[in-house]
């Protein structure tokens, strides 16, 4: 009775919290430039600052170097002072760059690139702005989740023309990239469509579009492989299509680029380019049911009025502003991916290169950054939009039964195998295991099951069933990858479990302890053997390894000593017990010997703990389990003070698709999914001062923390629904039934810190 | 009512004929080896041996090098003693050489090429076998249209397995070549799926496959980009498939190879594979459409009924058996291309890489080599057979519409651009004029005029328009282009005459006469000039260009003096009268100076003709229009005994798509098209003794010869129904109406001949 008065008392908080905070705004809170500047000693974010709508295909934002490469892989650097165009699609975050197709980019003369200026630079969620200095335009950019929208003010009286470039591109030669076919028609006088087909990170990409102006073309003049092509004085009349396939013209070639002219009549000029990655006629129908019969103003606002839905998934207060942009901003770049990639009509590239149709009302989804995401990204997912990250979840089987395998990095529907190990197995049994909504459990188990059978790239599964362990001599990265396969395994046992397949429960827990042949006692580490089942001579526990040659992938012994995520009570004792881990993680964040050639990926340390990559983004959360708490919450606190912040600046290391900044919104929350497949969270101090996040399912969970004094970062007591929590973990569950999280912080920690400066 | 009689009685003898000819099965005829073999001076024919039914999609034949180039386009050379194996696509006759897919290779233990015994190889329209020495295994192939049939026969008590090659092909690095992407899927014991995308010379290719053996594998073993897979001793039922998508195993690269070993029963083992442009799943309905439910040998008599009823089309004596295997085998090698490109769903890969529909009972067509095929094969399309002429035209339209203009050479959907002029609009005005059945004259005017005012690659239009002919120092093999364009432009004109578009006509029969402002009278040759109209200095009328850095393709100036095929009489009145021009002629066949550097496909010499190449095909028949017709009588009787043998030398150059093979049908028939958009033929003697030609329409055309003695080689007179022409003309029209053709043939020429030897 007291509960149930308890409960109601907190959905009534809820509501009028939700009420007041759903006014506010959200989107105020998001600055898309964060993330797009120089850092000191690391990676920049990589965000980019463009127009986009949630987990849309279309990423329209400027690219500020002709050929963007590793230093810039969203194509904008926020130092940059000039602008090669506005391309619709991008990375957000990724290590390597792709994809910055169809690129515009207004001009009053014959120009390819143009001066910026940053100080009339504006970007919302949902809207971008830029003032271009040498012809005095303004570019204004929106999107819907298949439509790039331009409007550009040309000067009074200056001529209104847009140069559109078939051949930009992330740097060409790279991962192979190439551009192989590309196609531009001129269709009638508003309307020109076409389409490139590239290699490169990516392994082949379509890119069809259909963009429609405002006004009629009156003249046009470009290049096709070096050939020149134009009409000036154009009679708008020639440019009228009277029947399919008349167009007015067609370049086919493999660098295409073009300067069109515009009726002049008025400043402004509006351009709507649809993309599709199955043909033209899609890219026009997404298009013309998106973006037709509404103005930029309109759209602007739906795009601004998705994003203020999606953020409002968690309606916190901080106490401060720039907390809440740095979260709001956070949560913004969690939900810019993974994008639908079928059009409107269902079609969508298979991993077969064929065309799929997606199911009404379920999207397909591309843009998967697995070995990043599976951490925290997709369990942000499941939390705040389960209907998407079931789609999600089917979308990855999908490919499966097109590809033989899961995905490992998905990429405009096919495998570019970066990264190790197959996480795509732990988000389906996360998401099954957490209830997330339209997922067929069979499929799911035989897609799981051919995945860590079939042998591919970097999975050579008969010698890991035949040695237990990767062998350094036949599978580099070894002990990266046989501490993540391990990972897999035991999230496949789960699945196995839960379907009564009492053998393969067997098996896939066995080979979940994988691990245990790589232990070294003698150093407390994880070293590679050989297929011998010797030692590897020469080791080194501070070398970095990068992405092959190395048994250890983007980091050292260390840093992946602690790899071991869904059986840390086993880690422990394979460690010697509590109080040696705890001596091995004290010594982890406070070692100050940096000898060792350095892995660009790694950074944000605080001592070897190298919050700017993946490997290390659950070790804090370690000493909870450890029985340290308070050394998480000092952690905790020290990363989401130092390693974000609301400038440009703002990651300490790639994004990841939002990896980075799924790690940041649950570290603000006070959880953080440690062993993301067991649907389970550990607690610790949150930044948050409140926070309601209305479930999908109609529940409300709020999450308060009293605060006794500024510097109260550590936990004194839980409480959920009132009742005091004896170890600080959740289940996901738990959380889906609705309630208030309290967490009772005090700046007295009950046990010893780590020596501050550590880093 | 004379001729009523005639008529009648021709119509009856016609019957007997039909009869007597259609029992004495003309396939014995063809032997598919001819044009394989090595020539002295010259490209070989190249041509492949291998199983296809006429205008198929699949060409199943062995390669008998690794990664075939230029010396053997077809993949085929008859000297090698080696076979890598049995592919399905292949090109008969072309200068460069593609396709190439899916190769498999009988063997009893890992082996990549295998001994061939000349000695036990068959080749018969529809058929090819061969003895692999090494495992003693002799292969059998037969095809359907989408599907290749494989038996093999392997020795008692080895080994059964079958070599499966994704990454073969033509040389890689040529036009690009490389394979983007390939997957192999075990789909079950028996079914092996999958695809390749590879880039060549067409520009992009995807190639699905689905194989069903006729028993289950027990083994596999392979390479994935250099990484070994494999089972070994299979469990038949973990190779079951119970579900869609579950497949035993699926690799996914760019280079994958794999050796299957099947359950011995028996010596013999079937594989049937189907192929697809467009999926897997296509792959497999095309094959269990065509080939399911009947045996290797009742496919094997289909195909050769497919041939038998397609070459009935000519029911041809000769006084030698030689002559009649040289006939049925060019009529073979006509009739093998263009493919049909759908699939059995209707379904084919559009010209812009989406799926295109096929009207149903309207193929898709694909494989024009159009710059070759526009002068001969295509007229006999549209003579023998006129429903798949008029699918053939609706095909290239259909490419306009989705690639802007009409292909110069369509391979694989795409265009390869291979070789010069826009000939597709010959072909299209050809066939209308001649009531080619279904095809659509709007659609084709409007592909016409998109093609001759859209810039592309060696159409550069302003200028052409603006200069009246191409300028050398702007667009290299100008004087080859602005002879060829000329004749295009009459082509154009033709059709906008017959749909009444006076200005389309006038424009267009202006432009025709472009040529003109090429000729030199003091050279009395075509000549290339700068974009300032003067003369390029050092020209050299002997020296020969290729395919740019030179204003004549695979040629000289004098090999391309005579290219004005649509004004023979503005062409006679350029050089000065009929009496200077067969002066010419004359020194044209006897000139025995050789200086300048040869183009390697200028061969079969008479004095500067060269049979072995297009340009030269219709120039013995200007004779005939100047009022020689002796010395053309004289020069196609030399041409077929002498460039043309029942050898594998069969050829004197490359047969181009059945160009070649097509000039030999109309040159042993008595009539050549020498303008073929005129719909006109050029008559003159035979070397047939008797034809009958069963026109689609019902009617029948009879062709006789009346020979005084053996070397009756000059027409004497022709008759037309019994009625003595005036002129050695007869229109498609007269031919269509059926009828009567006699030549009386003399040894005693009317005037003049060439000197013998002139060669």
């Amino acid at each position: 009775m007291k509960q149930n008065l308890l409960r109601t008392m907190v959905a009534m908080l809820t509501a009028v919290a939700t009420c007041a905070l759903s006014s506010a705004q959200l989107t105020k809170n998001v600055n898309p430039l964060i993330g797009t500047g120089r850092i000191e000693g690391a990676l920049r974010g990589c965000n980019y600052p463009g127009a986009t709508v949630p987990f849309g295909l279309v990423q329209l934002s400027p690219d500020t170097r002709e050929a963007p490469n590793w230093d810039c892989t969203s194509g904008y650097a926020y130092e940059d002072e000039r602008v090669y165009g506005f391309s619709h699609t991008h990375l957000s975050g990724t290590g390597a760059t792709d994809l910055m197709d169809i690129l515009l980019l207004p001009v009053s003369q014959e120009r390819r690139v143009a001066t910026i200026d940053h100080g009339r630079e504006q970007a919302y969620p949902g809207y971008y702005s830029v003032h271009l200095t040498d012809d005095d335009i303004q570019a204004e950019l929106t999107a819907t989740p298949r439509t790039g929208v331009h409007r550009y003010t040309y000067a009074q009286g200056k001529p209104q023309c847009v140069y559109l470039d078939l051949d930009h591109s992330a740097v060409k030669g790279d991962w192979g990239r190439r551009i192989e076919r590309a196609q531009l028609r001129i269709v009638d006088a508003q309307t020109v469509e076409g389409f490139r087909i590239i290699t490169g990170w990516a392994p082949l990409r379509k890119v069809c579009f259909s963009i429609r102006f405002s006004r009629p073309i009156t003249a046009y003049s470009g290049w096709n492989d070096g050939r020149s092509f134009g009409v000036k004085g154009l009679n708008v009349k020639r440019l009228k299509s009277e029947d399919e396939g008349a167009n007015a013209f067609t370049a086919n070639g493999t660098d295409i680029k073009v300067t069109l002219t515009f009726e002049p009549d008025g400043r402004q000029l509006e351009a709507r380019v649809g993309i599709s990655a199955v043909s033209m006629e899609n890219a026009r129908l997404n298009r013309e049911r998106e973006a037709d019969g509404k103005t930029f103003d309109q759209l602007r606002q739906e795009a601004n009025d998705q994003w203020e839905e999606t953020l409002a998934g968690i309606q916190a207060r901080f106490a401060t502003q720039t907390e809440a942009t740095v979260f709001y901003t956070a949560l913004y770049h969690a939900m810019q991916q993974p994008g639908v990639f079928n059009d409107v009509n269902g079609q969508y590239m298979r991993a077969d290169y064929n065309i799929g149709i997606a199911r009404e009302g379920h999207p397909h989804y591309t843009m998967f950054s697995i070995w990043d995401t599976y951490r925290a990204a997709h369990a942000l997912y499941d939390l705040l939009q389960p209907q998407r990250a079931g789609d999600m979840v089917m979308s990855m089987i999908d490919h499966a039964e097109h590809y033989g395998y899961l995905p490992i990095w998905e990429l405009w529907g096919e495998d570019n195998y970066c990264m190790i190990g197959n996480h795509a197995v732990s988000i389906l049994v996360e998401a099954i295991c957490k209830g997330v909504p339209d997922i067929d459990e069979q499929r799911a188990w035989r897609a799981i099951r051919q995945t860590l059978s079939t042998p591919h790239r970097d999975s050579p599964w008969p010698l890991w069933e035949q040695l237990g362990y990767m062998p350094e001599n036949q599978q580099t990265q070894s002990v990266s990858i046989t501490l993540e396969d391990s990972y897999d395994a035991w999230c496949a046992a789960r699945l196995a479990e839960r379907l009564g397949l009492a053998d393969e429960k067997e098996h896939f827990d066995k080979l979940s302890h994988n691990y245990r042949n790589l232990y070294n006692p003698e150093t407390g580490l994880f070293q590679p053997k050989d297929d011998l089942g010797k030692w590897l001579p020469g080791f080194d526990a501070l070398r970095y390894g990068a992405n092959g040659g190395s048994a250890y992938t983007e980091g050292n012994a260390w840093q992946w000593r602690w790899s071991v995520q869904h059986d840390v009570d086993d880690l422990i004792a394979l460690s010697g017990g509590k109080e040696r881990f705890v001596q091995m993680l004290d010594f982890f964040f406070t070692c100050r010997d940096t000898s060792g050639e350095k892995n660009d990926n790694a950074s944000g340390f605080i001592g070897l703990y190298a919050h700017g990559n993946e490997p290390s983004h659950h070790v804090s959360f370690l000493y909870t389990l450890a029985g340290q708490p308070q050394k998480t919450d000092q952690l905790v606190d020290h990363i989401r003070r130092t390693m974000y912040n609301a400038e440009v600046s703002g990651y300490i290391g790639n994004d990841d698709c939002g990896e980075m900044s799924a790690w940041y919104v649950f570290a603000a929350l006070g959880l953080y999914p440690l062993n993301p497949a067991s649907a389970q969270y550990v607690l610790f101090a949150p930044s948050v001062t409140e926070a309601t996040l209305p479930l999908p399912n109609g529940k409300n969970v709020h999450i308060l923390s009293k605060r006794q004094g500024r510097n109260a970062i550590f936990v004194k007591n839980i409480r959920w629904n009132g009742q005091k929590l004896n170890a600080p973990m959740l289940s996901h569950q738990q959380l889906m039934e609705g309630g208030t999280l309290l967490f009772e912080l005090t700046s007295n920690p009950k046990g010893k810190l780590l020596p501050t400066g550590g880093k």
